[in-house]
């Protein structure tokens, strides 16, 4: 059995553990190293590599090695925008995935430096793929920057929350939607398909999963979330909840999801993805609201 | 007359300027887009692309375009290594390059997206340029990322910092040196030539300018300077002045310059570098003491 054949999170374990752990390099700094290895695992439920890699198989996964290395560096980018948000100057966040968050368990400088040392290990993994097939690797590279920096990526969706007016839609698509649509566009990519049939599923599953974000953060309390609920209300953010109410922003949800399935482009593993997406769209509409606040 | 023929440092204005300023992009937050700019420019020195162009220009220049890109992501990520650096959890500084540091001018948020951002854009330059020459682009991003990264690059030298105990040499080949060594190699191979002879100039030139940094810091005041002085006593960081005295750590400094020029492999232009950085070990060094503090 190669990494290839596991089930899709148990591959992902498996490369993230690789990327993290290269033997015959410079002595690192034993703390960052540390701190590097926290912020990646144990991750979350590791959404978006997951949907790169669902993707990826749907167009026939000609190349998983590529697929692989995509769905990592995705990840990466992911888990350092998770840490550079937690710090003191943006949530202030203390509890991540249940866990102290890197500058609480180490410090701020090493959170600084892990989120720095994650986007250029991300870049890295993708630029090493490239003696094989270098013209995809640097389309994913170039996707991942477009869906990460300036002006279109999460750090241009973060830069809109320290404006007095934002471009909502501009908003919306760069903070959450950048990575689901990378995650879409580079599974495509990685599998030898164009990317562009792929963006509108990865911008309709972002938006879900930004409005189910909002219900989250309104229905849970932080010991299930495992990091600090009613952050929205605190930093006074746009919320699908404030807009619409509790049952309006399901009801929301509900049809951006069938809005998805209906989004995916015609390929050899289109019916099996739609259950993906389908049985995702399960697990991501709230059901039973626990300690309602403010809704 | 074209950007290429113009003198290295006009040549790399032009490039930077044209990196920044992107048309037909989506709608970017403004403060951080002013931000990005204001972080890039008006620059120091650019010590570090007018090394890699020199080079370049000394291997024979063959695609100057690519030498052009090549130099302006190196200097982007210097630039995004001094924004997160002046951050208050590092150095604290009020100044750079002689006005408010990006988190002084704008806010502390904008100053980590400014580097997140900044460190994106580079590999994003470099991954543009694929289409002419994919393995040079690949080889210069993986080169850029081993000095940027961890284990072996700015963020492992920054990361040293956080350690009790400290391997020296890995420590100052990661800090200062790392970035020099990019340089070097990233403009043999921007030109087309093998980077690895040139791994020595660009260690010497680096290791020259962390003994010229630290005498700097001893031996200039802040206004000459434009930043703060005394930071090395201040943060307990090793100093080349303190381990060796002022007169031990002017004749090291003369001695590591010697070594570069002496360094210079094989190449074209091999007279006319060595008399650029004979000239540049002639600025680097001290004469003239103003206001020696603990020296």
């Amino acid at each position: 059995m190669t990494i290839h054949s596991l089930p899709l999170n148990a591959r992902i374990e498996a490369a993230i553990a690789a990327a993290i752990q290269r033997p015959g390099l410079p002595p690192a700094p034993p703390r960052l190293a540390s701190a590097l290895a926290y912020a990646v695992a144990p991750g979350g439920a590791r959404i978006r590599p997951t949907l790169l890699l669902a993707v990826a198989q749907a167009c026939g996964d000609r190349a998983p090695a590529t697929s692989d290395a995509a769905a990592v560096a995705l990840e990466f980018i992911h888990c350092a925008s998770l840490v550079h948000d937690d710090l003191p100057c943006f949530d202030d966040s203390d509890l991540r995935r249940g866990k102290p968050t890197v500058h609480k368990a180490y410090s701020e400088p090493l959170a600084v430096l892990t989120g720095d040392s994650l986007i250029v290990l991300a870049f890295d993994i993708l630029a090493r793929l490239g003696d094989s097939d270098p013209a995809t690797a640097l389309a994913l590279m170039r996707h991942l920057a477009a869906r990460t920096g300036m002006p279109g990526g999460i750090c241009a969706g973060q830069g809109w929350e320290s404006e007095a007016t934002v471009d909502l839609r501009a908003y919306h698509v760069a903070k959450t939607g950048a990575l689901f649509i990378a995650a879409t566009q580079m599974g495509a990519l990685a599998a030898g398909h164009a990317p562009e049939p792929w963006e509108d599923l990865g911008a309709l599953i972002g938006e879900a999963f930004q409005v189910a974000d909002d219900l989250r953060d309104v229905l849970y309390d932080a010991e299930a979330l495992g990091k600090p609920v009613g952050q929205d209300a605190v930093h006074l953010r746009p919320s699908a909840v404030a807009e619409m109410g509790l049952q309006g922003a399901i009801r929301h949800l509900q049809n951006i999801l069938a809005g998805a399935i209906a989004s995916i482009p015609k390929c050899p593993g289109e019916a099996r993805l739609a259950a993906i997406v389908r049985d995702y769209a399960t697990k991501m509409t709230p059901v039973a609201p626990v300690h309602p606040v403010g809704a």
